[in-house]
């Protein structure tokens, strides 16, 4: 990496005994990526004076750009501000633009400005302001021995704002003109990154060199994201993006612009777009489909009812499973999925349905269906599909992937795509 | 602190990118904090030999203890053992009994022990061997310059079983006889930290000294902690903890042994002693209670059947909520939830319900029932209790608390509590 050095200063008496986790830095290394820039070191310390300057004066020291993150606040612990001047050898003095900042943000909230409060406007001789929308504490930079030093505020919502608003302008601006970084993410369900490997080999066998190809695997949504450092990867974006998203056919579902959007609401917006309304039938999900579609703003839309089936009994009364079809095949069988499935469309005039049934476990398998095997039917009343899988994680991992496959199998019928996502397997059943 | 100091190094290239968040370090925080350790430093690094040797040379001349995570894997990233062996000035050599560790696991898995494992045998000369029953990887550690060095694996589930089953007992050995650290975690819900304090102030003014009370706030239980750090308090612990348990009353859920259980266990749990069955009846929370429900392994013994309805045609269908209701009161009323309420009751044949509905937002919100306003009803067909409440939280974080508020409002009528919930205030209705 050409780059400037760039290292992180955490500080925090909560990140040392662990009662929160650290994820403040994490958010810090990926908004540094998208411009070029990546992290070095990084150090966490207590809230202590010493520690603070001797850590402050060595990374100065070893870097071109520090960022000191956490200790602005107004109590005695926030030691940032002191620990810079005394590591810089600068005078604390009262920053006029620091104290009008307080003073307004104290006036809209009718507070008075105490002098905790006051102590916020206390900073390092000689410092540049950074705004903070979001919170009472400002930022202030300083350049001390060829080293830019940003301190910002451990609040994760300010310090986010802080850092995309203010201060990755100024870094940017600083940079060489040939540092650039695009980068594209493509959310992908029903493929793995052996399988993309493969896709790329066989359909696009002259990836040019100059867009890089990464994968990172979530739950349950996985991304597939393209980088571009140079001139020459970026004027062949367009074509090979284009080709990408042909090759990943229906398992890709949309590109991630901002905060990537669930998969529930991919479904929800493909719904509404046909003015189809889904209803659910669930046994082992408990109620986890109905609820993944209502976190989604605007389900009401597309959703009016699901059904939660637990126990066989309530099959048979709330959605008309007859009762002999679990003597014949059990609780967990297609017989019973699709007798769901019928039910829920029936009872609730909506045009699409997932039914599932399982074994969630820990308990409750047998030879022909151990834990892990789930049954789905779904579709609309005129064609019902049918599909039996394992999945062999513990309860609540299973009911999260069957809640997703559940999404994802309702997103492709109503696609009508024909291509097998991964997560389908033939599998042979002991009995059969 | 008089006790050792303890300095963590992490290293791996996912942590620098931002791609994980660490989550091992405050877990190793917490651990050593059980037994009277604190963290005094943590760096993070690249895979890099270079910055490693600098970081392992430093730390181990600054601490007593030593702590290294990640880079035990079999892969040319990993480098911990190579850059240890640097560090200290010792060869890397084969070492019999990670050998047999190695040997053994490949056996077991069927898989041949190739050239990459077998990297995970080289370590640094006259290192101990520390078991990992839950990987490949063993980890090593050396004692160099009065420091004690850990080598650990990054994996969490490995690292987690290492450290607190072969590493802490091993420090905790070394420690001086005088450290105590006795800590006894209570999990309570619908009080807050100032009316704990209030508590304490006003029933229990002689709280001593030698027992620390923390409090830690989760989503949604919350914890309450009780610290002691010397023989005096360990001597008072038994009847301070019995007062401070009276004095919770119903706030109080259980005492955390290990891994904190969700509320929904403990109400399942309650309802299983009393032979009791429960249903839900959801409009707002979309399927959420029955979910969190179903999360726990045996629900199906107390839970049959789950009733969303999200649409109030689907309340008059599913729960024979009478139409005329909802022009007389509105979808989100004390009617309509009593009449959920009964009508699941009547439908489920269970014995327990609890009915939602509200206003999730972001929209659909009125001067008279602002966002955030849900009614609650719960209890058995022959006394249904009810209760509005105001959630001002955004649309997942208001079904997070319809779901926890709902099942702790069916657990206190279980236990026939009378205390009120902080949770529950009135308030005014602009209309009344």
């Amino acid at each position: 990496m050409s780059g400037p050095k760039v290292q992180l200063l955490l500080t925090g008496n909560e990140l040392m005994t662990g009662d929160i986790v650290d994820s403040n830095s994490a958010m810090m290394a990926q908004v540094l990526k998208d411009i070029g820039l990546s992290v070095n070191r990084k150090v966490t310390v207590a809230d202590d004076l010493a520690l603070l300057v001797d850590e402050i004066t060595y990374m100065a020291n070893t870097s071109d750009i520090l960022i000191i993150n956490g200790g602005l606040g107004p109590t005695v612990d926030d030691l940032t501000a002191q620990a810079l001047a005394l590591s810089i050898g600068e005078e604390l003095t009262q920053h006029p633009e620091a104290l009008v900042h307080l003073t307004h943000w104290c006036q809209q909230r009718g507070a008075e400005l105490n002098a905790p409060n006051l102590k916020q406007a206390i900073l390092p001789n000689g410092c540049q302001i950074i705004a903070n929308k979001n919170g009472s504490a400002v930022g202030f930079s300083v350049r001390y021995k060829d080293c830019d030093i940003y301190c910002t505020p451990g609040v994760p919502h300010e310090l986010k704002v802080m850092l995309t608003e203010q201060i990755i302008p100024i870094i940017s601006a600083g940079l060489p003109l040939n540092l650039i970084t695009d980068i594209t993410r493509l959310q992908v369900f029903g493929i793995g990154e052996s399988s993309l490997q493969k896709i790329i080999n066989e359909q696009l066998p002259n990836w040019p060199e100059g867009i890089e190809l990464g994968f990172r695997a979530g739950m349950p949504l996985l991304e597939v994201k393209l980088t571009i450092k140079t001139e020459q990867g970026l004027a062949l974006k367009s074509p090979w993006k284009e080709k990408l998203i042909n090759a990943l056919g229906d398992h890709m579902i949309g590109e991630i612009k901002g905060k990537p959007k669930p998969l529930a609401e991919h479904l929800i917006n493909q719904l509404q777009q046909h003015n189809l309304k889904v209803t659910t039938a669930e046994s082992c999900s408990g109620g986890l489909i109905a609820s993944k579609l209502t976190e989604v703003s605007g389900s009401s839309a597309v959703f009016e009812a699901g059904f939660v089936t637990y126990s066989n009994q309530m099959k048979t009364t709330m959605l008309d499973v007859p009762k002999s079809i679990f003597e014949k095949e059990g609780a967990v069988s297609e017989a019973v999925v699709v007798a769901m499935a019928k039910g829920s469309l029936t009872k609730s005039n909506a045009d699409l349905t997932i039914a599932v049934s399982g074994v969630a476990g820990p308990n409750g398998g047998s030879d022909d269906k151990p834990v892990g095997t789930v049954w789905f039917a779904w579709g609309s009343m005129d064609n019902i599909k049918t599909q039996c899988l394992l999945l062999p994680y513990n309860r609540l991992q299973f009911q999260q992937f069957v809640a997703a496959i559940g999404l994802d199998l309702l997103r492709r019928y109503q696609k009508k795509s024909t291509t097998k996502p991964n997560y389908i397997v033939e599998r042979a059943f002991p009995d059969k």
